[in-house]
């Protein structure tokens, strides 16, 4: 199930504090700096934001990345740097934000989130990521120590590569491009699960298929509330009104529109593949129940009445004139036969064999 | 169970006379008043509405919190000394008031609703709150004396606070803030709920899951019912077109309308969930129905049979054949068992087994 | 159940006849005329509709009422007066009417629905209503002589009224106003009817149940379709474009707006209720039948086989070595209590004691 | 069943080239003209479409009624006497088209359905009708020879009738009025059959009753979706962009836009209501299924123990102590009477009795 | 079941990369130019896309058709020589696209599915087809070898087809339209199966119906993904907006739009229909156990008070008066029929019989 964090209780306090919601943890905080142009780059690994001040009025492009936010004096440190609202801030380490694109006067802010499929325990696994776009930097936070960006890195190494050509914009398309990218392998692995839960609904109802399907139907839910908000978002970005998203860069956001619009299509149609499933099932465990009771049924209205005519001539009266026939006994099993007959006629009748 | 006010028979009654319309209590009335700028604050508990008065003209901050609305003349003296409309004032004391905001020439009314979580009945309590926010005054009426926006007025004493920087409008952000942050305190407790119950529909499908899923459920759609049309009525905080809310607010005030679309897609979602854990216990009830049966079938089949032939051989025919063999009473032990067999097999082949 | 008329079978009638569609009663019709302004008040009951041209040409208000709309020549007789199009002759007879406002050169028309509840019969009666507003006079159409509007009458009659000193708009106003507050009185109704079967859903579901049940969703749907349309109806008085209302009158029409999506809301709302008691009713019957089942298995599988045993030893077979034993019959005794415990083992795992 | 016709293939076909689909038909094709203005008026039948040539450039309104459709070469002679497009002669030979309008340069092409009830065979019968609307001549295509349009040619006949004061825009609406007419006698039969159903399902549930349901669910898809694009269709007509039709027309269109809407809120309505009846018809399935469920449980559970103890005493062992007492037999009456009350008790308290 | 391909990963792969995302496969890849004007048609096959070069400065309208898309060098290729941005050549490579059209400076790029029905295994199967249309030529890429436009190739080679008179939008209209008029034939073939089924679920319910109704709701719902997207790109397409297709192209477009709607609306009605039948399936399996549950009551509540009876008297008692009673026998017989009819006038009372 997608690991869902507790709804925060912050009530009261004052909007704009820096309080870090989420899961409270003692890992260390990695920055990472890329500052880059088309001929050079530099890349180190820093551990106190004043490090990173240097680069903040070069005219090269930086992406300064900060994995953890639960040091919220280093998220305040960077505020002051970059002079973030402090709203702002408080978005970065309250990890319920809804994905959303605010443009400010100096910079837009962007949050995110990034899924990932946990193989150990079929977990889907649901992060937040956020971002500060500047004229000439990107600021990006993510919630744990992970290597899913280190693809972008080795291709923004690459001198060729279209980084080294664009800017800043492009780099935030390429973070959320990845992102939406990791959209599609979690997909398919409930994908796969679908297909396999689909042939035990059909074939082997068990217990657990009601209560898998709903694992995965929540997840569903989770995910779909995850990306809904983004389509919105990069149709934010593709609007022209954000300055430091240039018109070159527009046309790889409409690839990923097109993607988030396809990854929001396919999560649609698992919800009517899952329900379509779910009245499979429900439906295989009604025609069981059926297949079972005629059994019990063509059992019972076979031998029941047997059973009361063999009783009668198990009583102890004296006076039983049936009893003393030569033949009675082999009288009464042809009408036992008759009466098996009549109920097997019926029953045939009825379509019950 | 949300508490649901009954809905009120008013027919005929002209428009604009002030009855109030909830549950009568002899509790009284408290009225208290802030009056503070960036230098000074003054607070005062008042017993007559005339004692407001001297705080109409002043150019400082007013915040006038009138707990209780069942003393409609305390509501009309107020009404006449700010000079509100009467329809308003019905509705102030209505509390059966769908969340608006209405835009006056001298004052915005306000009206919304607070949740509260009742721990001793596992009840969610839905309070109606309106506000008339003027050019430096905010009046606001509750429907009972409560402390929820004690931590407000804490906050308004500390000179260094934001409200000391701002205005009238920034005052009636920060109540809205409060009433928003307590919906995810109430969401949280239903979540609680909702895991507790889940776990009782997959292992211990019991009468009461069904009813106390339903209570959730129609907790989900009160709640759902106050909530939805804050979304509107902040984003026409948002227009701009409202005279008393500064510009300068409105950083706070999209900040407030993205925790509003989290508290409405939250429920969104646990509509979905609710009705995902329904299902689950209704096909364990039918899975369970059908493990039950199974087993009756299984036994009748066996027995049922097996019972008929001893039952033959229970009559007292005076010529029976095979009771006169020797070994007639072994052999039909063998018969049975063969049957038993028979059956066994069959039922294997089914799957019951 | 809403008493829903039968559908008009009108084909091939040139359009703009007036025909009476709906129940043909031979119920006098009453014609009753309050003319008033803010100094006198004439209040007349006429027989014929000539004695209403006096009231035409006057500057002060008139309010024709009439109760009755059978008798089509007195509708056709007014049309001619106040040089009414045909068309809205045919749509006031024709109680079918969609509730709807059109817009003309010299009035405006108005039709909408009255709900009734009628206690003898549980019912709730739909009966429409149509009026005409023009510069200064409205004339309104009821189906039958009914005392709804009794209040307005008394209110107007009260010198210091809002109705003399408003005009004809402020009459359809409180007309309207009447007509809603009634809504809720009918709303109510069905909501304590809801709650005494939610309370029988839950301890004592039996077959009438569903029927109740559905009996009050049909109620929804049919108050449902005749509300709707008002909404849009009233939004449209408020657009602005609607010469006979006069800006004054606009901030009743907007409370009186509140009040038809406060209407609505509560009709969506009881929708959702409604299914989910019927979700809680059928599960509650599914659980009943769990508990049925697993007390007929429990019986049958401790039973059968223990009839089983003692049907062996019944048999009659000549040379049957147990029943020759000395304590044959005890240690039978003593198998079956083994089966049985055997059996009581089984059932306590599989959770069925 | 609302008779469905079969979906087209053509594929591959040069767009453009009339091909009747259909059901192939001997039967003949009838044309007939009325030609009138507000002092004459012609009627003739033609069997060649050059008869209608003539009719083509007076000043006079000529409505040519076409029905049948299935000689393709007639509606080719008609289009090219009168300059239609050849899409639009495909689109009337084809009798899957949605209802549309189309504006073209010299008139307007609309292609609506109409709905026929029969009563032999409780069938809704679909059947497309077209019509080309010029500047003083409307000609309209049937599929079949009908008498549905008889009623408006008496009417046009008569010279005080607004037909002929009116041009071919007022006889495009009379034709459409006509049609929306006849959905109501529809509605009205399925309404009625709707009700008996109803009654069925509550108090006499047989397996008929889903399937008839079902047949009527059905109809009202297919109607539904043959209605449905005429609401759009009138709003088109009533933009006011359409040269043909004349602003003295709107008003009737309005009130056609009217009846459109009707039908539609009473179609949806439909759906409401016969998936509440469905509701209540398994549910009462269910509820007689848990009362014989109730039934078995108590003749079982009452019997089978008892029957149990007389098999006891029924075994044959040399040594059964209990046998020899003297009023042995009478204890054990005793006995089963005490058990019979136990679970007499047992059943009491559970509710089953 | 729809074949449904793989979701691609790709994460972490530069945008705008060619790589074949689909069932690799070793057929060959088959280029086909048709070059023509209203005078000459030229038709070659190539191996070499250098060969197609030399038509791409003509004046003449050339539609090259590449079927095979798995060869990316070729793809790589024809991208140079038409100066077609990576991004296109990666979508047109990668067989996940939804449905679109991009506008671009020189060319428009359309993707969308075609469908087809594989009789062999009543398998629906969707396949991509990507154009670019630029000033006077259409290059089309389907997935595999295909036949579905060798009918268009043959119209256009009559020098009186509408293709020689228009250019390459019409050429793009005709592949469209050929494609939706497939999807009538599969719709076609989805619907016979479906009143096949309908039989079916009424007459014969086994386990296979909910099997096999969810296969053909499954293929209706990827049908409905790959079509419903078409509707907005047709409506672009007519927005007037786009350089490369002609005002004349309209009327055709016009009435390809008016198609994918009526595909939708029916793709629509089908699921309606489907889940009908899915209902009545379901209400007849309930019916069928009532019916089956019935019949075993009736049995089990004859005969088990009866066998109860027999029992009692055959216990071997010393003591039983009854049984030295010389008519014992009789009158037991006498009171177990009248036991029999009691039961069968309860069961009568209770309408089971």
């Amino acid at each position: 199930m997608a690991r869902k964090p507790k709804q925060s209780t912050k009530s009261g306090l004052p909007p704009g504090r820096v309080v870090y919601i989420g899961n409270k943890e003692d890992s260390p905080v990695r920055i990472t700096v890329i500052d880059y142009d088309s001929n050079d780059l530099k890349e180190i690994s820093v551990n106190n934001v004043q490090d990173i001040a240097q680069y903040q009025f070069t005219q090269t492009c930086s992406w300064i990345n900060i994995d953890g936010i639960h040091k919220t004096d280093i998220i305040e440190d960077v505020g002051k740097l970059y002079q973030i609202h402090p709203l702002i801030l408080e978005d970065i380490v309250n990890t319920q934000q809804r994905p959303k694109l605010e443009v400010h006067d100096d910079y837009v802010f962007i949050v995110f989130k990034m899924l990932d499929y946990d193989y150990a325990t079929n977990e889907v696994i649901i992060e937040q990521v956020s971002m500060i776009l500047g004229h000439n930097y990107v600021i990006s936070f993510q919630e744990n120590i992970g290597d899913v960006f280190e693809q972008l890195r080795s291709r923004i190494r690459n001198p060729e590569s279209r980084f080294r050509q664009n800017g800043s914009d492009y780099l935030v398309f390429a973070l959320l491009d990845c992102v939406v990218d990791n959209y599609f392998t979690v997909i398919e692995k409930l994908d796969e699960q679908l297909e396999e839960f689909e042939n035990d609904a059909f074939n082997n109802p068990g217990k657990h298929i009601a209560e898998r399907l709903n694992k995965i139907r929540r997840d569903t839910i989770y995910i779909r509330k995850a990306v809904w908000p983004l389509r919105e978002m990069v149709n934010h970005m593709l609007s022209g009104d954000i300055k430091p998203i240039k018109a070159e860069t527009h046309i790889y956001l409409r690839d990923l529109y097109d993607h988030t619009i396809q990854v929001l299509d396919t999560i649609e149609m698992y919800r009517d593949v899952l329900s379509g499933i779910m009245d499979v099932y429900l439906s295989n465990l009604s025609y069981k129940m059926n297949e079972v009771m005629k059994t019990l049924t063509i059992i019972s209205s076979l031998f029941i009445p047997l059973t009361f005519i063999v009783g009668v001539y198990g009583m102890n009266f004296e006076h039983m004139p049936e009893l003393k026939l030569a033949n009675g006994y082999f009288m009464i099993w042809a009408v036992m036969i008759l009466v098996a007959l009549i109920m097997f006629v019926y029953m045939k009748a009825k379509k019950w064999l």
